[in-house]
């Protein structure tokens, strides 16, 4: 099974939200999510909560990618565009990382190229060895 | 049917995820979850996208309730306990307002009343008739 | 000396820019500043640096008022409202605190009473011990 | 005078401060300072509103350069590694654009080449036209 269909099994969540891990790599990870009506919010576009799910899902695969376990102590996101259908992408990117904390931002785009929202999460480094995982 | 209950029905991705508004009134709002498994992320705690979308459920009940349709633009949570089970609850108030922005916190607690998340919310208010809507 | 005068005397940077903190606690500070022509942007208003340095200043004071050592690791700023002359205050209060993260709102407001700016700071504990500071 | 030097010049702050726009271009700019005692908050390294106002105002060179006005509405900033000495650059680049909002982001790096701050801008687009400013 390839790393980033694992990735997305574990996470309940964005499963049950039919998200998904596409690609992952060390400090980059691509999720992808086929807009249905449950995504929507009520005025009938995609929920600013799908949106940021979707770019925490590339976040967390990204920023788990190797041995450390990263978790988000912040995240501010950016809303530029609706969507209301079709699919979306998240490509999440590290900036910068520290002994102690790492930098990423995402972009959720849709089908024609469009950026709809701009995530930046800043996550903790709670451990970097095998054993303590 | 109560306003809390319409908004609720209203969001269908709030109401997929189990959530639902649980008081509005002007400037206030309070969502609820009931933690269940699909709610988790990969390390069995409630997933970051969870408690955005509560608490961006309380920010729009509250911020939508008069005449006025408002969008976010820009949201930022900062993650402080982990939660696994039991009630969640988003309490959004509104800090400002002016002609054309308003400014919003909720804080996301547990059933203990530890203070699990808090969200900071910037909506663009785009019509203010009911004419307009 | 009081505390308040104490801890604005060591910050070289809001010294040399006229802020200074005029009341502080466990968890709550107020900082405050007299405008002048050099706090203004190139629109004629007071910067949005002037208005981040004076409620980091705040968050500052409060987060540092123990034996902890607490250094910012993120802060979001919403700005409501253009200020130009007369004084503002920002006032910082702790939101909650874990292990090793505090959270902290503070306002800025004109001398109107009026919000300008809404700071959200998230810290770091790096210290709880005389020894170590 | 060079557009940089222009724009650096109207900032009172800025140039209060000692910090200038060294590059400015359509969506990207660079600003500059070189660090100096009063720039030091009370632990003795670079203030975070130093780093801010440095990245805001590469922001504000960069997002202002055409004949839009746009204002800082929401800034969100990280903060790294601690600096105390030597040149800081902040670059400033365009995320996205619609017709009301912009998204930037802006890094902060030492003479080194690391990176101290991240920092992300969504500013409102005021006018569009000469006449209007």
């Amino acid at each position: 099974m390839s790393k980033a269909r694992d990735f997305s099994l574990r996470d309940k969540f964005a499963t049950y939200n039919s998200m998904e891990v596409v690609e992952v790599a060390q400090g980059f990870a691509r999720a992808r999510l086929d807009v249905k009506p449950q995504h929507h919010n009520g005025l009938g576009t995609v929920h600013g909560g799908v949106l940021f799910t979707l770019a925490d899902l590339a976040f967390a695969a990204a920023s788990n990618f190797g041995e450390d376990t990263v978790v988000g102590i912040n995240a501010s996101m950016s809303f530029f565009k609706a969507a209301s259908q079709g699919v979306l992408l998240a490509e999440a990117r590290e900036v910068t990382r520290s002994a102690k904390l790492v930098a990423y931002e995402a972009k959720v785009t849709n089908d024609s190229g469009d950026i709809i929202a701009v995530f930046q999460g800043t996550g903790y480094i709670k451990s970097n060895s095998r054993v303590q995982k």
